[in-house]
């Protein structure tokens, strides 16, 4: 039997619950397909905190780097949210995508018909919406240096960020998102400001360079103002969308609150090699933590995308997005994807019922 | 009679169509409200390259600089997308913006019921929208050094800017939010990236620190990402957004297409002092430029904007305000917010129509 080892790392919120329910599914999943999975569950983010004093402690860190996966529940919460920037949980989030150096983020936004109510946009605008973001991860403003609180030669306090790409860090993710479109609909729109900002106009001269290794795939380019509009406009249009680190961040939130669900959406953050990263799109949820209601299926598919993009196990993950569907078919909905007509259920009991459409 | 002499700049695309009607509305307005205004059109954007090889010639500055109110159509096209950045349309509107010290831009994002079906978004979604975008315009990362494409210390091409921003930058764009949401719900949401940016850390203190000298308005802070989630799930929760440079063009752009209607939304970018710029937050929509398929109204409406904002005209805004309003009701439509049942009208016909009811 094939043995992965996955960190799991539930941290704040619904975190916990909604991790122990994909636990579960993992399992089960093992078990039919013959595979072992051993978990180490570690402390991070503000739970972390409270127990260690940092947001990533050195063990979870190591043990995440030594492991095959790793599954993150969500992180943050009120509780912290005035602390210090190297004391937020936030921090420790930031640090492990650099320390696993997965630059690449994939975060697909699509809309189940099952769910196309849910939308807050038409049906007509919003069914059939199918996009992938592929977000540049460990580079751009999130990680660009010189950056702080200071003074400049005025004398005046200023605050700073760099927003800084260079041409390596463009390619490959580029790479990545040529690659994603190549398996989808063969569209990239490559997003950008590149009519003020040098750091996209460099961005645009490197993807387009990189263009001409994929032929068959069609490149466009856009400015993520026309972006943050043509989301809302006409979602369908996009097939695949690469972006650097700040505008997938917008963008991506954006796009999966067009399809209404965003209690249902996974992501995987991949590297060149070693353990992905792989956690629901969602937040941590303070005010519903606790009280059974979380959605647990962005986990769950986020376990999915484990297997598929962490493990190259397709049959596996495939039987869990079909558990998840048949589920939704059979009329199950936590609250965040009531409607009327449905069955109104729990995140517990939604985590039994895809365990029973395994 | 008062007079006022108005720069006028009608630039590319479609700018030159909407500004010719939008120059008869100030006219008529003018005769019955006694007030004589001198027009000054000068070229700019992809017109002036076209003509003086930059795309804001010193005599243009110059005009606008002194004059009561600066006018403005809209600017760029593909024909210019390539240039090298010193020579984009797009640089000559950011140097117009510099150099009249026009620091706060106000996008209102508001539907007509008229118009709700324009929207993509649900109707119970759509209907009441009323938002007031305060984006700050002169700093940032669009004017942020040390900029450009270079080489890092590892031999590494790299393109780069810098987000930066003083506390008196800050400390003027939030008065002009905390104002604004003064005149409205009393409601201010300043949107930044603070769990992530120092630049955003240092910008949320200012804007707490300002929130003191106004106690009756109601201080709220938002995640950028998250903002652009919440305006497609429920925008009726804004009243006044305030933010800065780049977040502010992304998000006002969001809004504006949340109305359905963009070519009715018009602008308003004022300095502590000196005329202030006005125009449709629409852009120059090559494609359709010289058929007489624009809709006029946002560049109309960006006159009553330049009469209450610039001028401190109120009864003459509202003026136009209500003919805009007016004419709606006739059901005479553009093709951008046409819907069965109106009357589909050019460009032309859509500002004689107006004209007739003020
Ligand atoms: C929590 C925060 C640091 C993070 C980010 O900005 O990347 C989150 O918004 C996300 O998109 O995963
Ligand atoms: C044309 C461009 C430079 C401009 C901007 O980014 O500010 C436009 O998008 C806007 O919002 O007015």
């Amino acid at each position: 039997t094939k043995r992965y080892s996955i960190t799991v790392l539930p941290g704040d919120g619904i975190g916990p619950e909604t991790m122990s329910v994909a636990k579960d599914i993992l399992k089960l999943i093992g078990s039919l397909e013959g595979i072992e999975f051993g978990f180490q569950e570690m402390p991070m983010g503000g739970s972390a905190l409270d127990l260690t004093g940092v947001p990533l402690p050195d063990e979870t860190l190591s043990a995440a780097k030594q492991s095959d996966a790793v599954l993150l529940g969500a992180i943050g919460g009120y509780k912290w949210d005035n602390n210090p920037k190297h004391l937020k949980p936030e921090t420790g989030l930031l640090q492990l995508r650099e320390s696993l150096k997965v630059f690449a983020n994939l975060r697909p936004a699509t809309i189940l018909p099952q769910l196309v109510d849910s939308s807050t946009l038409k049906k007509e605008v919003a069914e059939g919406v199918d996009l992938m973001v592929v977000r540049e991860l460990t580079g751009g403003i999130y990680f660009g240096k010189p950056r702080g609180i200071g003074t400049n030669e005025n004398g005046e306090e200023i605050g700073f960020n760099t927003e800084v790409y260079a041409s390596y860090e463009i390619d490959r993710i580029a790479r990545v998102g040529f690659e994603t479109a190549r398996k989808r609909k063969k569209k990239l729109c490559s997003v950008d400001k590149a009519n003020v900002l040098e750091a996209s106009m460099f961005w645009r001269n490197r993807v387009t360079a990189i263009a001409s290794e994929y032929p068959d795939v069609e490149l466009s380019h856009m400015y993520v103002d026309n972006a943050a509009m043509q989301l809302v406009r006409n979602p369908k249009q996009f097939d695949t969308i690469l972006t650097n680190n700040i505008f997938g961040d917008i963008l991506s939130d954006e796009a999966s609150m067009i399809t209404g669900s965003i209690g249902m959406l996974p992501s995987a953050s991949l590297g060149a090699s070693g353990p992905g990263l792989f956690e629901p799109i969602h937040g941590s949820a303070p005010d519903i933590a606790g009280q059974d209601k979380a959605n647990p299926l962005a986990t769950i598919l986020s376990v999915a995308m484990l297997l598929k993009y962490g493990l190259g196990e397709e049959n596996a993950a495939k039987r869990i997005e079909n558990a998840v569907l048949d589920t939704l078919n059979k009329g199950f909905r936590t609250g965040d994807i009531y409607s009327a007509g449905n069955k109104l259920v729990g995140c517990k009991e939604m985590g039994e019922e895809v365990l029973k459409s395994v």
